[in-house]
């Protein structure tokens, strides 16, 4: 099974970019400094050196597709507001604020209020303000309890002390913060392999062994956005990527520039159970499985020699899995 | 047949909003200016008298199941532009960046394509950068060919030359800018209305009369952006409201403050054709019909007398709808 075969075409995906590319651009002025490819979009608030509002779209998948078949959505604007800050984070941007938008097959205010809790929950533990939010109902192009989620981040930072491609070099090392679970990508592929697990779990015919694993597949995304914060507050960052689709290394080499390659040693740290069930379980290749899902690594940071021991020691799980070198490649796998 | 019985529920609409006041304003600290209900979310970026970033986000509901049907994607761009533009321009603000979600079932890139081609050339005319956005591939949980839209725009507003409810008086007039057509509001009433004609529009079988009808249902939104920042820059608006969900009424009772009311009089303008012709095919009531569209009115405009002549003046079509006198209706039909 794979990614294409659950029916995400990446192909098309990286097609309609390029499709899209001159018309986004065609809308730019000079204050407009980011390009297309980044964690954020950055829009300069003034002349050079002004600060930047950094702002970040996503959507948590199909993975409120999940969440449906037990009414589980405790955690799922938990994901969202991860999805969005985590990206933004990534620039050294302090989040400032989120809206979020909602579209329901039927809206039932008390889904609504468990989906907005849990993003001010998360919104809270990073001293985002939620300022805004549509609650759109589509009766008859969604099944009543069918729910997307899509979220917009805006935040600030002072391009002093932004973090990026322009500050990594050859030395640097790469810590990984670690993710016990899927966060909210791939979930296509985890339903194309587990339709049956997710139609038992739905009727009651769910063994305990696949409840425990449907809990595991829901399970909310740790949000870094808080700790990577502190990180760049105390200046130990040189460039951070939140892997989200692609993978570890593909969003990695977002952030190495031209010149540079990012080794990561696969051996480095073992992955979460849930990866290793989803591989055999769904026959996935290793190379689907790495360009799929983040296998344990959420977040991975760029930082000079002398910092890493003081990350390694300031985020529980936290583990070295490799290091810059001259080289072509921006990220491999060793 | 009305709105409820189209699958739209109003009532746990204001319940879901309900539900998440509290949770929403925990999440508040002391530069959000906003209350929910306005037209954008404020941040304030800065002391009291610094400049305020204005947020909003809106999608273009169900519209995009009646542009499937004839697969007619080329004006959804801008109505998805004018939900979150014409908003935000309704708070005074200039708007800065827009970022967009869309949500497919199959990723087609030369789809992708139409619809940011139409977002860039809306966005163009406001001078608004298009510097983000996430295409969503949701295989499974949506049609091949359904459409989500959703987007965010952001904008930077000085306290001193906003607009809104504490700039209006007793004795200003309602101005109203035309709308020729529904923008991208009460789609779940007109497919419900419409079900059989836009079945033989997309089998083939429908006549060239219901062709006329389904064209003039398809038509983009005008975008007021352009004109609105004209208006705003030469301090001609004490405040503005974008008709959309509620109608006219209840969207301009949001910018008249306590103590007044803003007096409509419905026979100040004609209907344009298509809201005569769907009340009389949907045996839709007149109160109806007040609350789901926007009946040629798509922006109301509060100005002194003194500006009446000068705006009147500046765009076609414009016409003066009412006025504003001491109560406490906020706003109602004369």
């Amino acid at each position: 099974m794979d990614y294409q075969q659950a029916g995400v075409d990446l192909v098309n995906a990286e097609e309609a970019v390029k499709a899209i590319s001159a018309l986004v651009k065609s809308t730019y002025n000079p204050q407009v400094i980011s390009d297309l490819g980044g964690f954020g979009g950055l829009f300069r608030l003034g002349d050079e050196g002004a600060p930047v509002l950094v702002a970040t779209t996503d959507g948590v998948g199909t993975k409120t597709e999940v969440a449906r078949v037990a009414g589980r959505w405790e955690g799922i604007g938990q994901d969202l507001v991860a999805m969005c800050l985590d990206d933004l984070v990534c620039t050294g941007a302090r989040p400032l604020f989120f809206l979020d938008y909602i579209a329901v097959g039927k809206n039932e205010p008390s889904l609504i209020a468990t989906l907005v809790a849990s993003m001010a929950t998360a919104l809270k533990s990073a001293n985002t303000a939620l300022i805004g939010g549509e609650i759109a109902e589509h009766p008859g192009s969604m099944a009543p309890d069918q729910v997307d989620l899509a979220g917009f981040a805006v935040g600030l930072v002072d391009p002093a002390t932004a973090i990026g491609p322009e500050r990594v070099a050859a030395g640097d090392r790469i810590i990984g913060l670690p993710s016990p679970n899927l966060r909210s990508n791939g979930f296509s592929l985890v339903r194309a392999v587990y339709a049956d697990l997710l139609s038992g779990v739905k009727d009651g015919r769910a063994s305990t062994r696949e409840h425990t694993l449907y809990e595991a597949l829901i399970e909310p995304s740790v949000l870094y956005a808080p700790i990577m914060l502190e990180f760049v507050d105390r200046s130990l960052l040189h460039a951070a990527s939140h892997t989200t689709g692609g993978g570890l290394v593909n969003n990695l080499a977002r952030v190495i520039p031209e010149g540079l390659s990012a080794v990561i040693d696969p051996n480095a740290w073992r992955w979460p159970s849930i990866f290793t069930q989803l591989m055999e379980d769904g026959a996935i290749s290793l190379d689907e499985m790495r360009r799929t899902f983040n296998l344990g690594v959420g977040m991975a940071l760029v930082v000079a020699p002398t910092h890493v021991t003081t990350v390694l020691g300031s985020y529980p799980g936290a583990v070295e899995i490799g290091h810059v070198l001259e080289g072509d490649e921006r990220a491999r796998w060793s």
